[in-house]
């Protein structure tokens, strides 16, 4: 219906959603908005066979992530063609308490990426990497902060992958019993829950006069962590 | 110093942290808590050598670990000796802006295990799975539901895994930057995020004179998910 063309990560048996398939996506637009509302993913790694879920902060720029990599360098180095990688964000938004146990569930948006993991070794797209880093989630900020030293670039590990396959999930429903517990006095809800940002703990000692800068406006008390991730990212990436 | 002798989970290559050792724990004590507080993990497994990363609901009985497995049930069925997983939890907890680049982080605490997954087939364990898998988050719950059907007593995937190797990693020193940085007139902050319950949402279909159960009260408004987590389960196991 759309006369737009709209770009999808290709799907096969690896990416997929099988359970729930009505939940899935693969168009460009959803999985990024969601890996673009996220600070912290879930990288699934093999090593001697067996599996290892890392926890890390990360970030997109067009079709590539980003994260930093230190407990992943030493599987990584020498291996410039890469090693498999699958990167997970999840956004819970909700518990789902039904009229049987069964329909018991969660509301939750979540991205699967598929990929090659590599370090990136290149001495320009490691400083450009470092500045993205933080600057994907405070813009502008590197430009005003102490410079790094090259000790601090080589102690840095930042991985990068290319996303080859890709799926977002998302259910968004609520309480959702068979037909016939409606009829039944049982209570059911559904339970919110959000990511959201607290009072601002500015540095102790900081220095006479230094101030939060007006760029970190966006993430203020109160606020969805979600929203301000987003935001900064836009804001960095302006498309 | 202690009189008390406390378990731990053994320690190899495997779950051994590695990069900022001082951070690690070993201790069921560390690991329970962290494990207990929280409502979403990422499962890593490895199929036909690559990697995946799920999202799921999860809970531990003791020293097992149990989690809805759909997405790995064909994989896990006819594997009764089970297969090799990883099982992370992250409670993200700051977002830390340093003085250089490199000294910006985050404080999180984290929880990787090991172990072998495997399905619960056996039905009368699988019939107590699927009660723990309500009941540990909202107690004693499934006495008062519509009892599940064979159909989808069938449907549900169970997975448990005993822990072989845990550890815990945890950062709660906000801004941490070099001794010398702290001269320079450049902001920094440590910004705090949490996880929120919200306001309630009845299903607009309960019949009349249902009302929310008083066993539901610890998940009321602007509490932190964490806590009402933690305290339901410490009601559904008792020490």
């Amino acid at each position: 219906m759309a006369e737009t063309i709209q770009a999808s990560y290709p799907v096969d048996d690896r990416n997929r959603v099988r359970r729930r398939h009505d939940r899935g996506a693969y168009d460009h637009a959803t999985v990024h908005a969601l890996l673009d509302a996220a600070v912290l993913c879930h990288v699934s790694y093999v090593i001697d066979g067996l599996p290892y879920c890392t926890p890390t902060l990360f970030w997109r720029e067009g079709t590539t992530l980003y994260w930093h990599g230190s407990s992943a360098s030493r599987m990584l180095r020498n291996q410039s063609e890469g090693q498999p990688a699958c990167l997970s964000v999840t956004h819970l938004d909700s518990l789902v308490l039904a009229r049987c146990g069964f329909n018991h569930s969660a509301d939750y948006r979540s991205v699967m990426a598929f990929g090659n993991a590599r370090l990136v070794d290149d001495p320009a797209a490691k400083a450009a990497a470092l500045v993205a880093m933080v600057d994907r989630f405070f813009p502008a900020r590197t430009a005003g902060l102490r410079q790094s030293s090259a000790q601090e670039i080589k102690a840095t590990a930042v991985v990068a992958m290319e996303i080859e396959r890709a799926s977002a999930k998302i259910r968004a429903k609520g309480v959702g019993d068979d037909e016939e517990d409606y009829l039944l006095p049982i209570y059911a809800e559904r339970l919110p829950v959000r990511m959201v940002i607290g009072t601002p703990e500015p540095c102790p000692r900081l220095l006479a006069g230094v101030t939060r800068p007006e760029t970190l406006a966006g993430y203020r008390a109160g606020r969805l962590l979600e929203e301000a991730v987003a935001e900064a990212h836009a804001v960095t990436y302006p498309r």
